[in-house]
């Protein structure tokens, strides 16, 4: 690979993506992290996310609903209230109006949806050929209530790991629908607002961690947190929950679900008894197939899948997600 | 014109995108105007910009600043303090790594020089062919201080006018540069942080308004004052500062400054006596050439000049700019 030119991985949100933030960005800006959310003033946060997903509609979902969805969800695992949208479209010249009309429909019913508002915009158009229809860039603002406090510096040893459901669903229904692989019922993308499951979360106490399980899936969460944290994770591959459609595609094109990227989905780290919060977070809309996977450890270092049998396999950070164009 | 399809002019910041955005967006979100800038909790100040400017590297700056600046002057023109930005990159794959450097360098440059922290970004990458080598969306957030009150409501008749300077610099130097006239010296942009300049404003007490002029010019600016505020605005063509370049090169182009894009000027209307006004534009970096060019009244409705034999000519709003890719 040349290194000198900006390759399709290093927009993957895998390890070639932080190590391109690391030395282009963060070593010049103020990011107090290589996030895409920080604090501001107060007890505000802010997340900022471009969306190029490819194609524009498909099953679950089109690129309006994602773009509301992303950032709510960056808002939301930071532990804050997502209140506040702006969206930025940059627009190919040539892109048919009603196209326009339906994703701005889709954004409002997916804001109604999370509880946010969509205050402040801006609308670039760029000449034929120079955008893939259309990218959209939103921002949120949400705000920590008092005394919410989560990050990877809280999770310790013994803490157990969850997801509130089935894994690889997005990437499955982008593959699917870019590939014209013509699966019936086509599967969908499980693109979701997950701000009802994080507060549920939040208000049972044992949060330690949450983060949504976007680009490079579970695994670059897990590394991500494993190298922030210091602390090995172990977990259980009979404990993943997958639908049979994700299964058979990942079998088929040589996938594994745990490298997918989601649009519903967050990783979660909690601490004490996991009955009560699994509990809770079955009673959101998105959190109803919610199980523990794994845990927390310093029998090890890094990330490990316990195979179903019984040995251990390391998960390491993917350089590169195996799909462009995801989100 | 196809009116089902988006067209170049429907970016261009005029009055086609202002019908775009009040029918396809105001209508469905919670947008208090048709701006990119609106107002969060307390008194944050939000406000987020697409910059899609061709070519990345112009005479008095590059994407990278004015992606700084852009967003900075939204939330100064606001009346507020620019705080914190995040920025969203869309990259397309084969960009030189050493040009995301030098703009990464060129942002966080003129970060230092506006007092803003970049504290959070997205990187994307797209195939090649599918964006123009890079596309930068900026949000910023700012806070007003407290007793700080500007806005269209307050403009009355008899409040004069001011610019910070020579209009059309920036849209003269994207030309030049873009279409290779190769006038010697080149023409540089205004690209600049206004922040200073906006706080010496405010500081003067007599400020109602002020609002960058940008895409559509001078004129959009005006155009949309008058309607906001319902009073006819009547400017005066000698008191124009405009360069002798930009004039030979709009003659050249049958190009009128009063249309073309500025990034580093601002239309502010003032009350009272102006002379301590101009005095305290002109003390700032950016406000060495302040003018008084016109004033409010209600003898005309709308936007007028006042030539130099003493006519009164119309200045509609334009539906398009004549520049596309201007920011």
């Amino acid at each position: 690979m040349n290194n000198n030119i900006i390759t399709l991985g290093h927009g993957s949100g895998c390890a070639l993506t932080r190590r391109l933030i690391d030395s282009v960005f963060r070593s010049r800006f103020q990011m107090p992290t290589l996030d895409d959310s920080a604090a501001l003033r107060g007890r505000a946060v802010i997340s900022t996310d471009a969306h190029v997903i490819k194609p524009l509609f498909f099953p679950g979902g089109d690129i309006g609903k994602l773009s509301i969805s992303g950032t709510v969800n960056d808002i939301a695992v930071c532990g804050a209230v997502p209140e506040f949208i702006t969206a930025a479209l940059i627009i190919e010249e040539g892109f048919p109006i009603a196209d326009l009309e339906r994703i701005a429909d889709s954004m409002q019913k997916e804001a109604t949806k999370a509880g946010v508002k969509i205050i402040a915009g801006d609308t670039k158009v760029v000449e034929r050929g120079q955008a893939d229809g259309l990218y959209i860039v939103t921002t949120g603002v949400g705000y920590l209530p008092e005394g919410v406090e989560t990050g990877s510096h809280l999770v310790c040893k013994g803490d157990s790991i969850l997801v509130n459901g089935t894994i690889g669903d997005h990437a499955v229904a982008i593959i699917n629908a870019r590939e014209e692989m013509e699966l019936e019922p086509a599967p969908e993308s499980d693109c979701a607002s997950l701000q009802n499951l994080t507060a549920a979360l939040i208000a049972t106490g044992h949060v330690r961690f949450m983060r949504d399980a976007t680009r490079g899936g579970v695994v670059t969460v897990l590394n991500e947190l494993s190298e922030d944290a210091k602390l090995g994770i172990i977990i259980d591959e009979e404990k993943l929950p997958v639908t049979s459609t994700t299964k058979a595609v990942c079998g088929l094109l040589g996938l594994d679900p745990l490298y997918l990227a989601n649009e519903g989905k967050l990783v979660a780290v909690v601490n004490g008894n996991t009955k009560p919060v699994v509990n809770a977070m079955r009673q959101t809309d998105t959190g109803r197939n919610s199980v523990v996977i794994g845990r927390v450890t310093d029998e090890v270092q890094g990330v490990y899948l316990r195979t179903s049998i019984g040995s251990l396999r390391r998960l390491f950070m993917p350089e590169s997600d195996p799909l462009p164009r995801i989100c």
